[in-house]
Protein backbone atom coordinates (compact mmCIF):
# COMPACT_ATOMS: atom_id res chain seq x y z
CA UNK A 1 0.00 0.00 0.00
CA UNK A 2 3.33 2.19 0.48
CA UNK A 3 4.78 4.27 -2.07
CA UNK A 4 8.19 4.84 -2.58
CA UNK A 5 10.92 4.66 -2.11
CA UNK A 6 11.70 8.67 -1.66
CA UNK A 7 14.92 10.28 -2.54
CA UNK A 8 16.96 12.24 0.32
CA UNK A 9 19.02 15.34 -0.86
CA UNK A 10 21.34 16.45 1.82
CA UNK A 11 21.17 20.03 2.15
CA UNK A 12 24.62 20.06 4.42
CA UNK A 13 26.50 18.00 6.76
CA UNK A 14 27.66 18.36 10.18
CA UNK A 15 31.26 19.77 11.04
CA UNK A 16 31.93 18.44 14.63
CA UNK A 17 34.81 17.36 17.22
CA UNK A 18 32.32 14.04 17.56
CA UNK A 19 33.92 11.12 15.41
CA UNK A 20 33.14 7.83 17.20
CA UNK A 21 29.71 6.79 17.41
CA UNK A 22 30.80 5.43 20.97
CA UNK A 23 31.78 7.94 22.85
CA UNK A 24 29.12 10.59 21.14
CA UNK A 25 26.96 11.56 23.83
CA UNK A 26 23.18 10.02 23.33
CA UNK A 27 21.17 12.94 23.71
CA UNK A 28 22.58 16.30 22.72
CA UNK A 29 22.06 18.09 25.74
CA UNK A 30 24.51 15.54 27.49
CA UNK A 31 28.03 16.92 26.89
CA UNK A 32 27.87 17.56 23.08
CA UNK A 33 30.52 20.00 21.95
CA UNK A 34 30.13 23.25 19.76
CA UNK A 35 29.69 22.08 16.03
CA UNK A 36 29.05 23.79 12.71
CA UNK A 37 25.82 22.80 10.48
CA UNK A 38 27.24 23.60 6.57
CA UNK A 39 24.90 23.69 4.10
CA UNK A 40 25.27 23.72 0.46
CA UNK A 41 25.13 26.67 -1.37
CA UNK A 42 22.06 25.84 -3.24
CA UNK A 43 19.85 26.12 -0.05
CA UNK A 44 21.63 29.56 1.15
CA UNK A 45 18.11 31.31 0.39
CA UNK A 46 16.60 29.18 2.81
CA UNK A 47 18.71 29.95 5.24
CA UNK A 48 18.11 34.08 5.59
CA UNK A 49 15.86 33.91 8.77
CA UNK A 50 17.57 31.62 11.04
CA UNK A 51 18.94 33.70 14.32
CA UNK A 52 21.69 33.45 16.92
CA UNK A 53 20.38 32.60 20.60
CA UNK A 54 17.03 30.22 19.27
CA UNK A 55 16.74 26.83 19.42
CA UNK A 56 15.87 24.99 15.99
CA UNK A 57 14.94 21.38 14.64
CA UNK A 58 17.98 20.18 12.63
CA UNK A 59 16.95 16.44 10.88
CA UNK A 60 19.40 14.40 10.07
CA UNK A 61 20.70 11.57 8.09
CA UNK A 62 22.09 9.18 10.26
CA UNK A 63 24.01 7.64 7.76
CA UNK A 64 26.17 4.99 9.75
CA UNK A 65 22.87 3.49 11.53
CA UNK A 66 21.77 0.04 10.80
CA UNK A 67 18.37 -0.08 9.40
CA UNK A 68 17.42 -3.51 9.59
CA UNK A 69 16.95 -3.11 13.60
CA UNK A 70 13.17 -2.95 15.09
CA UNK A 71 14.07 -3.97 18.77
CA UNK A 72 16.70 -2.59 21.17
CA UNK A 73 17.85 -2.72 24.52
CA UNK A 74 17.08 0.82 26.79
CA UNK A 75 19.87 2.74 26.92
CA UNK A 76 19.08 3.24 30.43
CA UNK A 77 18.84 -0.50 31.69
CA UNK A 78 20.38 -2.55 28.91
CA UNK A 79 20.12 -5.68 30.57
CA UNK A 80 16.42 -4.96 30.58
CA UNK A 81 13.99 -6.37 28.32
CA UNK A 82 13.87 -5.20 24.39
CA UNK A 83 11.92 -2.21 23.45
CA UNK A 84 10.56 -1.65 19.72
CA UNK A 85 12.60 0.85 18.15
CA UNK A 86 9.59 3.24 17.53
CA UNK A 87 9.46 3.88 21.33
CA UNK A 88 13.21 4.80 21.73
CA UNK A 89 15.83 7.35 20.19
CA UNK A 90 18.04 4.63 19.34
CA UNK A 91 19.87 5.51 15.84
CA UNK A 92 19.11 2.07 14.24
CA UNK A 93 15.95 2.27 13.20
CA UNK A 94 14.49 1.08 9.51
CA UNK A 95 14.62 5.21 8.34
CA UNK A 96 17.71 6.53 10.46
CA UNK A 97 16.70 10.20 10.81
CA UNK A 98 18.27 11.84 13.53
CA UNK A 99 16.07 15.08 15.56
CA UNK A 100 18.13 17.08 17.35
CA UNK A 101 16.73 20.09 19.01
CA UNK A 102 19.82 22.41 18.73
CA UNK A 103 20.59 26.01 20.07
CA UNK A 104 21.70 28.47 17.11
CA UNK A 105 25.25 30.52 18.13
CA UNK A 106 26.38 32.35 15.16
CA UNK A 107 24.74 32.18 11.67
CA UNK A 108 27.90 33.18 8.70
CA UNK A 109 26.74 32.62 5.62
CA UNK A 110 25.92 28.93 5.18
CA UNK A 111 28.06 27.98 8.23
CA UNK A 112 25.64 27.88 11.40
CA UNK A 113 27.54 27.05 14.53
CA UNK A 114 25.30 25.20 17.15
CA UNK A 115 25.41 23.82 20.77
CA UNK A 116 23.88 20.61 21.79
CA UNK A 117 24.32 18.67 18.47
CA UNK A 118 25.31 15.22 19.25
CA UNK A 119 25.66 14.11 15.64
CA UNK A 120 29.16 12.72 14.27
CA UNK A 121 31.63 14.52 12.14
CA UNK A 122 30.18 14.37 8.28
CA UNK A 123 26.34 13.31 9.38
CA UNK A 124 24.44 14.56 6.32
CA UNK A 125 22.12 17.59 7.05
CA UNK A 126 18.26 16.96 5.66
CA UNK A 127 16.11 19.28 7.02
CA UNK A 128 16.11 22.71 9.88
CA UNK A 129 12.60 23.59 11.51
CA UNK A 130 11.86 25.96 13.95
CA UNK A 131 10.51 24.86 17.35
CA UNK A 132 7.13 24.92 17.70
CA UNK A 133 5.78 24.37 21.78
CA UNK A 134 2.78 22.47 21.94
CA UNK A 135 -0.11 24.07 23.43
CA UNK A 136 -0.68 23.77 26.50
CA UNK A 137 -4.67 25.23 26.65
CA UNK A 138 -6.24 21.66 26.23
CA UNK B 1 30.57 17.24 -0.38
CA UNK B 2 27.38 15.91 0.85
CA UNK B 3 26.62 12.27 -0.36
CA UNK B 4 23.89 11.12 -1.25
CA UNK B 5 20.90 10.46 -2.33
CA UNK B 6 19.54 8.40 0.77
CA UNK B 7 17.07 6.10 -0.04
CA UNK B 8 13.56 6.82 2.48
CA UNK B 9 11.36 3.15 2.57
CA UNK B 10 7.83 3.93 3.83
CA UNK B 11 6.90 2.02 6.75
CA UNK B 12 3.35 2.97 6.60
CA UNK B 13 0.66 5.26 6.00
CA UNK B 14 -2.17 7.80 7.02
CA UNK B 15 -5.70 7.38 7.14
CA UNK B 16 -7.43 10.19 7.36
CA UNK B 17 -10.71 12.28 6.32
CA UNK B 18 -8.11 14.93 5.08
CA UNK B 19 -8.11 14.70 1.84
CA UNK B 20 -6.86 17.81 0.54
CA UNK B 21 -4.40 20.28 1.46
CA UNK B 22 -6.02 23.40 1.31
CA UNK B 23 -8.47 22.56 3.94
CA UNK B 24 -5.71 21.16 5.85
CA UNK B 25 -5.20 22.60 9.15
CA UNK B 26 -1.73 23.74 9.31
CA UNK B 27 -0.86 22.18 12.76
CA UNK B 28 -1.97 19.19 14.12
CA UNK B 29 -3.90 20.98 17.43
CA UNK B 30 -5.69 23.60 15.06
CA UNK B 31 -9.03 21.57 14.74
CA UNK B 32 -7.42 18.23 13.06
CA UNK B 33 -10.01 14.55 12.89
CA UNK B 34 -8.31 11.30 14.39
CA UNK B 35 -6.94 9.19 11.57
CA UNK B 36 -5.13 6.07 11.47
CA UNK B 37 -1.47 5.52 11.40
CA UNK B 38 -1.44 2.16 9.51
CA UNK B 39 1.86 0.38 9.41
CA UNK B 40 3.02 -2.61 6.95
CA UNK B 41 3.40 -5.83 8.69
CA UNK B 42 7.46 -6.19 8.71
CA UNK B 43 7.75 -3.30 11.23
CA UNK B 44 5.43 -4.57 13.47
CA UNK B 45 7.83 -5.96 16.09
CA UNK B 46 8.93 -2.05 16.49
CA UNK B 47 5.44 -0.93 17.70
CA UNK B 48 5.12 -3.23 20.08
CA UNK B 49 5.83 -0.39 23.33
CA UNK B 50 3.71 2.00 21.94
CA UNK B 51 1.16 3.50 24.91
CA UNK B 52 -2.42 5.19 24.39
CA UNK B 53 -2.72 8.32 26.28
CA UNK B 54 1.00 9.20 25.36
CA UNK B 55 2.46 11.57 22.60
CA UNK B 56 4.66 10.35 20.20
CA UNK B 57 6.28 12.38 17.16
CA UNK B 58 5.51 10.84 13.70
CA UNK B 59 7.69 11.83 10.38
CA UNK B 60 6.28 11.60 7.38
CA UNK B 61 6.98 12.47 3.66
CA UNK B 62 4.37 15.17 2.66
CA UNK B 63 4.29 13.36 -1.03
CA UNK B 64 1.92 16.58 -2.04
CA UNK B 65 4.72 19.08 -1.53
CA UNK B 66 6.99 20.69 -3.79
CA UNK B 67 10.87 20.85 -3.42
CA UNK B 68 12.21 23.47 -5.44
CA UNK B 69 10.50 26.01 -2.78
CA UNK B 70 13.41 28.16 -0.42
CA UNK B 71 11.11 30.80 0.56
CA UNK B 72 7.49 31.38 1.59
CA UNK B 73 5.29 33.55 2.80
CA UNK B 74 4.34 33.74 6.43
CA UNK B 75 0.82 31.75 7.20
CA UNK B 76 0.21 34.25 9.73
CA UNK B 77 0.35 37.36 7.40
CA UNK B 78 0.41 36.44 3.55
CA UNK B 79 1.48 39.84 2.36
CA UNK B 80 4.66 39.99 4.38
CA UNK B 81 7.71 39.65 3.25
CA UNK B 82 9.17 36.13 2.38
CA UNK B 83 10.95 33.68 4.96
CA UNK B 84 13.67 31.09 4.33
CA UNK B 85 11.67 28.09 4.35
CA UNK B 86 14.32 26.68 7.18
CA UNK B 87 12.42 29.52 9.47
CA UNK B 88 9.07 28.06 8.90
CA UNK B 89 6.97 24.39 8.72
CA UNK B 90 6.04 24.90 4.97
CA UNK B 91 5.08 21.44 4.12
CA UNK B 92 7.64 22.61 0.67
CA UNK B 93 10.96 22.25 1.17
CA UNK B 94 13.91 20.46 -0.60
CA UNK B 95 13.14 16.87 1.62
CA UNK B 96 9.69 17.73 2.45
CA UNK B 97 9.55 15.81 6.25
CA UNK B 98 6.56 16.70 7.94
CA UNK B 99 7.33 16.33 11.81
CA UNK B 100 3.55 15.94 13.93
CA UNK B 101 3.39 15.49 17.04
CA UNK B 102 0.13 13.65 17.96
CA UNK B 103 -1.72 11.99 20.57
CA UNK B 104 -1.66 7.89 20.67
CA UNK B 105 -6.13 7.07 21.26
CA UNK B 106 -5.34 3.08 20.47
CA UNK B 107 -2.72 0.61 19.33
CA UNK B 108 -4.78 -2.07 17.46
CA UNK B 109 -1.98 -4.31 16.03
CA UNK B 110 -0.35 -2.30 13.20
CA UNK B 111 -3.33 0.17 13.85
CA UNK B 112 -2.51 3.09 15.59
CA UNK B 113 -5.38 5.40 16.05
CA UNK B 114 -4.13 9.25 17.11
CA UNK B 115 -5.60 12.70 17.13
CA UNK B 116 -4.11 16.22 16.26
CA UNK B 117 -2.58 15.20 12.64
CA UNK B 118 -3.08 17.34 10.14
CA UNK B 119 -1.32 14.88 7.75
CA UNK B 120 -3.51 14.36 4.47
CA UNK B 121 -5.19 10.50 3.88
CA UNK B 122 -2.80 8.57 2.22
CA UNK B 123 0.93 10.40 3.63
CA UNK B 124 3.53 7.85 3.89
CA UNK B 125 4.73 7.41 7.28
CA UNK B 126 8.59 7.47 7.63
CA UNK B 127 9.74 6.74 11.69
CA UNK B 128 7.46 7.07 14.84
CA UNK B 129 10.09 8.51 18.05
CA UNK B 130 9.32 9.16 21.59
CA UNK B 131 8.82 12.66 22.35
CA UNK B 132 11.62 13.97 24.92
CA UNK B 133 11.46 16.90 26.50
CA UNK B 134 13.95 19.48 26.49
CA UNK B 135 15.72 19.85 29.85
CA UNK B 136 15.18 22.77 31.74
CA UNK B 137 17.59 22.68 34.33
CA UNK B 138 20.57 24.91 31.91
Amino acid sequence: MTGGPYELQPIGWVESPLADREKAPKQGDEGSPEAWLVFEQGVSEGLGDLQPDTDVLVLTWLDRARRDVLRVHPRSDPANAEQGVFSTRSPDRPNPIGLHRVGVLSVEGTRVRVRDLEALDGTPVIDVKPVIEPRLDR
